[in-house]
């Protein structure tokens, strides 16, 4: 049966790794991906976000992550669903919801409307949120030595406010499931895992 | 005085010829511009709008146009304004009503919300919608060779139905003004000329 799961939280949250790993256990039709998730336009319109190289107003910023999932929701998810497939995904709205919409300021029902231009109704049926304190998500990353970018840059303030952000949307909406991402990742994976087969059956 | 005026109509209207006209004649600062109008990162993304070599779902290029426009808006249009300039400007969020509102189909209510998140409080103080046929000006743009892109390639009921959104904007808002474009450009130029002289009174 088709379900639409993303995946949320702070740079370092472990969001990728938890999300493979559970597709690998997942015993039914799936894919994985992550806006822009190889859709060539999306592609291109994510190098522009995250270069240096332009002047860039926050709303300017917020639109171009709605165009970008605007077509990789059209292209690649939607077809997985329409095929009953079960999709997880890196990051959706509530990205741009709390990294947009709280820490840039804009605040989140500007950025849902937008958000909501671009998705219509293809909310999420399940959302995961990693729950991770910034300086240890920061803190995995550089340890990582993952190339960085111009988000990955912002001071710890900001990412402070991404967190808050995250923890609003999820008091906010019921789809939102919050994991204890400061656990062994090994306990992460499966706390996902659970709640996942649990919404399944 | 500071005052935002835009110039809409079909491909092949006389808007750039006209605005040029008028420019001279006032006897005021002011700037010409056109989105994308040298902001780096609106360029950026006008060349992804005009190229063919993407798959493009209507709601991503309307988003794509509305984030070109935000920018373009925050570093040239409302620098100018609170310099005391008048901005004249080549195309704005009649565009988009026109072309993704009604030609595309999306709904210009839709259209406006995402505009609205783009140019929050900047709509324009004045409006000329030079109205022409659609043959008249896809005739026009034929006989003077200009460079045709991907938008001037769609077909003559895609652009008819463009006509038909100016022309439902034209009869929605007061501040749009309707000029004859059909007349010879001399005549259209005076015409535009007599109602921007009119509003600056």
């Amino acid at each position: 049966m088709s379900m639409f799961i993303t995946f949320e939280g702070p740079e370092g949250s472990g969001k990728s790794t938890v999300m493979q790993a559970i597709a690998k256990r997942l015993d039914q039709p799936l894919i994985t991906t992550r806006e822009p998730g190889g859709i060539r336009i999306s592609e291109a319109i994510r190098e522009l976000l995250l270069s240096d190289d332009y002047h860039m107003d926050a709303r300017t910023e917020a639109l171009l992550f709605a165009a970008s999932r605007r077509q990789h929701l059209v292209e690649k998810v939607v077809p997985a669903l329409n095929a009953g497939q079960i999709v997880l995904c890196d990051r959706f709205i509530d990205s741009s919801l709390a990294y947009q919409g709280y820490a840039r300021g804009i605040g989140a029902a500007e950025i849902m409307s937008i958000n909501q231009f671009a998705i219509e109704s293809y909310m999420p049926d399940l959302t995961l949120y990693l729950k991770v304190d910034p300086e240890i998500g920061l803190t995995r990353i550089m340890s990582n030595q993952r190339e960085t970018n111009r988000l990955d840059n912002e001071s710890l303030a900001f990412h402070q406010r991404v967190c808050e952000g995250y923890d609003q949307l999820a008091n906010t909406y019921d789809r939102i499931v919050t994991i204890d991402a400061a656990q062994p990742i090994d306990k992460v994976i499966e706390d996902a895992y659970q709640v996942i087969i649990k919404k399944l059956d």
